[in-house]
């Protein structure tokens, strides 16, 4: 079945946020078996909202819509649609109950003017908000479905659960997915070891995706039920890994960081970090997750010469003789992170992330990234590509593959 | 004028890629005076591509499609706009030229069929793209523009620095924004303050964004000439700043983070940190920009209660007695900083991100952000909501608000 989304809110249009929503949907509604076909974002504008729902509905049999529930006058998604599609509403008691308990919580005294989130379109799915005070909704109108979320993310997602248990149901089929992850090969060298059964894919199909330096590969099983998927699935799979095994990173859809703490939960690994060119984000990706206090120990963010050799005693001697991009230093950084954390793995990053900074030796890209486990280094010189944000995302990428490597070798 | 932007790419509709693209550019059209109606994505198919267009071209005076003009036979977009069109191509020298040089570079031979990208179509403006093989180019068809951009997001905002020199000519009068960045204050309270001024505005045009826990007030002045453009937009931020006046975190384009930082390299401040649940976000934040060496020092991602003890002295018995998320926390985290760093400003945060973790009294959102500058210490207790991303985020963006009211003092 086909789905587009309508981003609605004026903010979109201004650029100041980034339309998350719409890419977080649609990863799961690809998990989902759908047909994600088109976004669009309009501004709080009660005609272009609707011609552009009208314009999506046309093309879709589902359009799901984020934004324009709350209670300010830009508000209008809810009032449009029930308008446009002649339906009466009422006052949801559940819905009020909900919202009431949210002002008392807060000591606040409930406006007047919010009760209008709460009067819903007669006779549809009302999906309630856990985190908000904006109830959403399913409407079926002329054997297509129109539903409606909050544009808050976390509302959104936590919405969103109740619809993809809804969206099994619609469509009258099992789907089941995997993710296999590629390490240390590009996209069109993937592609062509496996272009046949790209080609001749009818049920699993194959997707290829590329991004932040990997490569992933999903794979959807749809059948009449879980065993007949899961069998199906299991068997493509193993011809795939088949096909690609010099390349597997590992198999499944969490992130490299999550499969990465995962396993050191698992063996009860602790980790600590030292960065200069990605400055934190090694460790504030690990620290996106939840409970990896026990795993994750200590970072140190060693951007100066000076917090190198202080914090990490790396020598001035190798500082002077090698730079601070080398992989000499790189090896002191990890030395150091050792000695003061006693950590399982050890992990370093030094690099050139630019504009600035190139030479003609060590060019902007330059980056050297270090892992110590059980006394062995692996010590890798990248040159990566991109300003410096992507620079800085694709060293953190490839260390954490780095850091899978080591743990399976 | 109108523009909406059309994204081409079927990564973008399988949810692994966020447009980020088309808030990078309406950021870019708002401030030059242009009006954004529509985002639109369609994944990479012809049909659904041009039928995208029409129907974009026909509610706008200039549409920009992003990506789709790379070598590979997904790639669609200029042969799909120029068949479309009925306009002839030819080979573009330039084009040719810097292409072949790329592969020389990189020691490779230039396969023949990279030769489509540098076809462009006859009498039309080309871009070329300093960062990548496909060059963009310009339409003009019916008195209305076709901009076709890289997917890429650094190849497109470096060929978008073209495209605005155009921008600015195409649309004949001068343009010229200011933000006016507030602080402690809620985007309805504020507007209230100046609600006669935006409903009475004409031009200047004033427009609110809030995000990130900040509001921001864009001025745009247009006229003929940059010196009344400026006149009117000086006069409206005046006005602004005296109703606001208790509320002004700093005036200009720049964020919160890059304002501070510009003021510590001016009156050559050094600062170093300490993060517990942001976990490197604020160090990372800083280093995202470059020519920081000088003034960020060093970093300690504290994540866990052992590396607090280890790192920066904090006391064992005032994790026992207080929390390791409590106000004396957080002082002792700032005096390790400074004794290790001896930096002239240092920064702390501790705090509970969640999902888990919260207790009645410490809930989930809870966050000690701490400042140590000339011996004074600021310390707050901040009460965030979202989810574990939002918090850490809101901490970071407080945080440095926190950094810029302590040099202001």
């Amino acid at each position: 079945m086909k789905v587009s989304i309508l981003s609605i809110g004026t903010e979109l249009l201004m650029g100041r946020t980034i339309n998350t929503n719409a890419a977080y949907l649609s990863e799961k509604l690809n998990d989902l078996g759908y047909s994600v076909m088109y976004h669009l974002v309009v501004g709080d504008n009660k005609k272009r909202l609707l011609d552009s729902l009208d314009y999506l509905l046309t093309l879709s049999d589902i359009v799901i819509t984020t934004g324009g529930l709350g209670p300010t006058a830009d508000d209008i998604t809810k009032d449009a649609v029930v308008e446009h599609l002649n339906l009466k509403t009422e006052l949801d008691q559940k819905a009020y109950d909900m919202m009431l308990e949210r002002f008392n919580n807060l000591k606040i005294d409930m406006p007047k003017s919010n009760i209008k989130q709460v009067m819903m379109p007669v006779g549809q799915k009302v999906l309630y908000n856990h985190y908000g005070t904006a109830p959403g909704y399913i409407i079926k109108h002329n054997e297509k479905y129109i539903i409606s979320l909050p544009g808050v993310p976390y509302e959104m997602k936590y919405m969103f659960e109740e619809v993809e248990n809804f969206l099994k149901n619609v469509d009258n089929h099992y789907i089941l997915s995997e993710y296999i992850n590629l390490y240390g090969i590009g996209e069109s060298s993937a592609e062509e070891l496996i272009e046949d059964l790209v080609i001749n894919q009818i049920n699993p199909t194959i997707a290829m995706y590329a991004g932040k330096g990997t490569v992933s590969i999903r794979v959807t099983a749809s059948g009449a039920d879980e065993k007949l998927c899961k069998n199906l699935l299991s068997k493509k799979v193993k011809e795939l890994t088949e096909r690609l095994q010099n390349y597997i990173s590992y198999i499944g859809s969490e992130s490299i960081t999550e499969h990465v703490i995962n396993k050191m939960k698992k063996n009860n690994l602790s980790l600590s970090s030292a960065e200069s060119c990605t400055g934190g984000m090694v460790s504030s990706a690990i620290i996106t997750y939840p409970g990896v206090s026990k795993i994750y120990d200590m970072g140190f963010t060693t951007y100066s010469n000076n917090s190198k050799m202080k914090l990490l005693n790396v020598k001035k001697e190798t500082l002077d003789t090698y730079g601070a991009v080398s992989y000499e230093t790189c090896k002191e950084m990890l030395d150091g992170v050792y000695q003061n954390s006693l950590s399982d793995i050890c992990v370093a990053t030094t690099g050139i992330a630019g504009p600035g900074g190139g030479t003609e030796d060590k060019p902007v890209g330059l980056v050297y990234l270090g892992v110590l486990y059980k006394d062995k280094y692996y010590i890798e010189k990248c040159h990566f590509r991109g300003d410096r944000t992507k620079i800085r995302e694709s060293s953190v990428h490839k260390l954490m593959n780095m850091v899978n490597n080591a743990l399976t070798n």
